[in-house]
């Protein structure tokens, strides 16, 4: 099968064998799967991860190492994270945090940009008919934007910038925002706070933003160090700065402001996928603007390329086209 | 008066003019005050603070200017922070965050190391007899350590580690040990850890610790980049370092676990007198091994040369001893 690989570089192969099925696993044939920054990061050494890359997938499930032939033929979304089940973590639905866990195309797991991909049946969720396969792909990031939600108890009457207007930003402020939030999105792309603005957020470009204490919470979707200085002179006192993205870098830090003004400092990550398709069953959010574009998958490599572009969003391989 | 001066140099100076009180202000005869890290930490040059120093003091209240005089003759402790009274924070009861705050000897307001110091009279809080002086001047740096509890729900079930064995560290976990939480204390001194273990506290010197995420709640009370950075080692996914102590320096630093295992930094500083004061009436810690140095006010340089010393604990400078 086809694969889309990380090894010292990023290639596109061919000749990958289908997986195989370990127990209580289905095989997924994959339609449609999404780059995330994730990915990218990997191909610059993150995680150390080599192998398949991809953890945003929609599929249909062609086989099942199970007795339960259920989940055959229908279509659905992967849960990334593959838990022992058995540690404190796993115990309290926190697979995502088990020690031992494999996490799709991230570590210890062949990912989904492939034809085909092996999925724990447990990780499954299925796709209604009424959701399309591109507004269900976007299931991953927002889960991970919804996951905010899970860990913190924003108040309708709190004020709350995301900053950012990447992929992971945009999805953030639209579902936020859509859940009743008083959101504003804070981002240095006139274009990008645009498609925000259209589905009702309030948004402010970086350059004219005022610098001051007035959001009880921040959510920093930048990734750069800056962006993460900025948000924590944009926090009030007593108030929360989310962690959302992974910042690699790293540079000369001063606490004391957290302490001072006794800030919490959130680090969020992935979520679960059953509020996610909720979101999407209910077209919360319009994903379409968010595409940048969709690539077969024999042009996968460009389509990496694409999505290294200042301009690009969300960046869609199919193989379903040509 | 006599009053120690921080001014580019430490200084005693013996022609202070008695503080004038403002409305609504009593002015109060000190008989002891503490040294605490921040008052060291000021003559270094935090917060630019020039003035005279302390805000941990016990003393009689000698004069009000208010029409209620039943403050007079009473002994007292003050919270240091006298905020507006009017803007968001303060209307929550949260004075110690107003944006327009004076704080007691490090922030626009002088402070109590001298022979008088004005307080508002709403800071005021009365000392009940069956406390001494030496256990209630205790009650600013217990208060610090108590706002842990009001900032966060520590479970008797969690494991809490509290990491440096200082005076924060050790009154921290020592309150905290008697809240019944499980706590153990770790620091690099088995002399001071053993002060917090003949109270009960569970005790691992820093060359013996296992250094994996193991805890719940890591309390930082270090104040260096090394601890914190041993602090995030040991706690949970999902768990709590709490910032205890503002770490001036600063130093590379990469934010990527803190995300990946979603764990909360939690900044924490000065809290409120009125459970600090429940907990020294009850008398849940024996103070008298944490006091290493009872100075007169004459010699009030020399303790504050005596505070610089890695062995010592709390120095106190008395107006009652020659």
């Amino acid at each position: 099968m086809k694969a889309v690989v990380f090894d010292e570089e990023l290639k596109l192969c061919s000749d990958m064998e289908i997986p195989k099925m370990r127990a209580e696993e289905a095989l997924v044939k994959v339609i449609v799967c999404g780059i995330c920054n994730t990915d990218y990061e990997i191909t610059k050494g993150y995680m150390g991860y080599k192998g398949i890359l991809g953890h945003e997938f929609i599929g249909i499930v062609e086989d099942v190492n199970s007795k339960d032939k259920s989940w055959i033929n229908k279509r659905v979304a992967g849960e990334i994270n593959n838990g022992c089940m058995v540690c404190e973590y796993c115990k309290k639905g926190l697979e995502r945090h088990c020690p031992n866990r494999e996490t799709l195309g991230i570590w210890h797991k062949d990912g989904c940009m492939a034809e085909y991909v092996t999925i724990p049946i447990k990780n499954l969720i299925e796709i209604p008919d009424s959701v399309s396969n591109n507004d269900a792909v976007f299931i991953e990031p927002l889960a991970a934007a919804l996951e905010i939600l899970e860990q913190l108890h924003i108040k309708p009457i709190d004020k709350t910038a995301v900053l950012g207007d990447g992929k992971l930003g945009l999805i953030t402020a639209l579902a936020l925002n859509s859940s009743g939030l008083d959101i504003t999105l804070i981002g240095k792309h006139q274009n990008k706070l645009d498609i925000a603005k259209k589905q009702g957020v309030k948004t402010i470009l970086s350059e004219n933003v005022d610098v001051k204490p007035v959001y009880d919470v921040v959510i920093e979707a930048t990734g750069s160090v800056s962006g993460f200085e900025t948000s924590l002179a944009l926090v009030k006192p007593r108030g929360t700065l989310v962690l959302k993205s992974t910042i690699a870098a790293s540079k000369e830090f001063n606490f004391a402001p957290v302490v001072i003004n006794e800030i919490t400092i959130l680090g969020s990550r992935c979520g679960r996928f059953k509020p996610a398709l909720n979101y999407i069953k209910q077209k919360k959010i319009n994903f379409e603007p968010l595409i940048s574009g969709i690539f077969p998958f024999d042009k996968a490599i460009e389509a990496f390329e694409k999505n290294k572009q200042k301009d690009s969003l969300k960046i869609l391989i199919s193989t379903e086209i040509k």
